[in-house]
């Protein structure tokens, strides 16, 4: 059975038992300057969630959605494993007691140095998409597994977006040889379904294509092991997703049927586990209209795309605000951030609805902000200081 | 008499010969992460040569374009004003001596706590654009000197990137009386021309459309003192600008043609006083083909739209970057940052030249990358550190 969280108006992700914490802490407090809360009990219950349904997969957690060292030490005495960037993120795991063998270099872009760095540490696996990754790989962390990231196009997704990463069928069959000829140990393939696919169906057709490379790949002779899904675990940001266990345990479904016994299948949600866990407190800076003809009013915060809301660019991400004003009239609004920067604007092709009453000094909560937030915002853009994060 | 710096290729920009200082420096030390070296003497050089075109106009260093103290501090001692973004601002440059009254807090934007702070520590210029913020300042800076903020929409500018700041004429007008009434000084208006205004002559369609404003102002009654051209001023990215001293010269005989006599005329120059003197040192961490087929190669770069070259958003500037390969033949790049987020792609639509040769570990230096850089960083998106910064 599929549950889907229900979406009624602005006001119903506050409504989400799960938040009660979040929004009791909210409350009592008040905040000087921009300020992620994170409720690291909302984090295990989704850990516990994610892990009911993926049952024997590893989860490894995507330190880059948030590196706060109390989700951290929480997952790592979950039993959680983790997915890291850098030499940063290793360092964080690894301060928090997370053992090296649970830790992945999953970058697919690595300082030779800090390779080494790794090695030493006791990391054991890494990513590569392309032949001199490898011969790196191979000259600082000799022996090591690596997995071999693919491009897998079967969505409509940007093209620009999927191509960053990953290499394609022929090139990566190729790699797993050249892993083999510099002394490395080619365990398997990775790849990224895409960012915030919200229904597990989505998962269909791209596992079908990364499901034909990793037959090809055993058939040209390879004893593949391990197959990382990546991430693509949404977070609720208006539009319905599935439950996680539902969601997870389908995608394992899927995943038994198309490659049968694998020995070792790594999921890495970072989004996914901790967005929800997380809601941002701010405040309205200024209400204004440009012209006595406008319709839109301007509504700016005291949080912009340099200070933690930078996966507003593009509008890519639409976030749930919530005023002390919600039940007076709304209009629409163009949102924008606190900053001397014109590129600074947080919701201008398709308008915010927002109180008519809002005004200047009014607290703003923006939902679900746990992923992605803190560690984009800026060291002090225009002099201000980045955003703050509380864990509870 | 007006004069271009030429451009003939890759490696022009270095070959100005007010970067032998950066190129000494940079040429005798390692950096084990990016890192961005300013010239301050270089800074200095602008600012005599900005100051001989702009004559009796003051210059605002618009700080948020550089905040370093070092940059600071030589300005204060050469008798530059100052615009500052935020109360973080204001206290970097009193900390290093600038007086209050050379001071504006120019963001439109502000909390009523930080003009609160400011009017305490003596700043008596504030921009508005609005209704609100009038009456913010009103009530938090009594009987201070505003300017309203225009919006002057002659250019071929798209329309998000002007709007954000500013208001119409009538609106313009109309505050100015809002001002008096809440008993604020309205001194004048302030606008900005755009970005990165390559020559002089580009001003002239926005002045006048700012003196048709100014003069119904008069007529209106108030005693206008103060026009404030904002920013504009350019930097060298690989097409040609005029030169400083040429260029504000220039604007400054528009001005006194259009506008008369005005008691005090202030400039906001920050991109055009420090890009040219900043150079970022960085290295090549994969060069990479996607598949054998591929015409292009993508070369990732230690620093990325996170961590320091925010300003390649929409590839909308073109940085010059210097290998030491530049003699080798060169081929089509897509390049890319470091992080593990797909959006983190510097140019594709238009690959950027650079030498068939280059390959991991290979020192990039990136010119006139003084302004909008090390601010812009995240604290530590993916882990990585932000961009350091060096003056020397």
């Amino acid at each position: 059975m599929t549950m889907t969280y229900a979406v009624a108006g602005a006001q119903s992700a506050s409504q989400h038992p799960m938040s009660a914490r979040l929004d009791a802490y909210v409350a009592n407090n008040e905040f000087d300057r921009p300020t992620l809360i994170v409720d690291v009990d909302r984090v295990e219950e989704q850990f516990n969630a994610l892990k009911a349904g993926l049952g024997r997969a590893d989860i490894h957690y995507a330190v880059k959605a948030n590196p706060a060292l109390e989700i951290i030490s929480r997952l790592v005495s979950l039993g959680s494993h983790f997915d890291a960037a850098s030499r940063g993120e290793i360092e964080i795991c690894l301060s928090q007691g997370a053992r090296p063998e649970t830790i992945s270099f999953g970058n697919t872009i690595k300082r030779p140095a800090d390779i080494a760095w790794a090695y030493n540490a006791g990391i054991r696996l890494f990513a590569a998409d392309a032949d001199e990754e490898l011969e790196k790989i191979a000259e600082h962390a000799p022996g090591s597994d690596v997995y071999i990231r693919l491009i897998v196009e079967v969505s409509q997704a940007d093209w620009p977006l999927t191509r960053k990463f990953g290499c394609d069928k022929d090139t990566a069959i190729r790699l797993l040889d050249v892993a083999k000829s510099l002394g490395l140990n080619p365990v398997g393939f990775s790849f990224h379904v895409g960012s915030q696919t919200r229904k597990a169906e989505m998962w269909e057709p791209s596992l079908d294509a990364l499901a034909e490379i990793w037959h090809a790949g055993k058939a040209a002779g390879h004893d593949l092991t391990l197959l990382n899904i990546g991430g693509g675990f949404p977070a609720f940001y208006g539009e319905a997703i599935q439950a996680p266990t539902d969601y997870a345990a389908a995608v394992m479904e899927m995943i038994n049927a198309k490659f049968g016994d694998v020995a070792t299948i790594m999921a890495e949600p970072g989004r996914g586990m901790v967005a929800e866990a997380g809601v941002i407190a701010c405040e309205v800076l200024l209400v204004s209209r440009k012209s006595d003809r406008d319709v839109h009013r301007w509504v700016y915060l005291s949080i912009g795309r340099f200070s933690g809301l930078a996966e507003t660019e593009g509008e890519a991400i639409r976030y749930q605000f919530e005023t002390p004003r919600d039940n007076d009239a709304m209009g629409p609004c163009i949102m924008a951030g606190p900053s001397c920067d014109s590129a600074d604007v947080l919701y201008e092709k398709r308008p915010m609805p927002l109180p008519l009453t809002l005004k200047a000094g009014d607290r703003v909560l923006i939902r679900n902000t746990g992923a992605y937030t803190s560690t984009y915002s800026s060291v002090c853009f225009n002099g201000f200081p980045p955003l703050d994060v509380v864990c509870i």
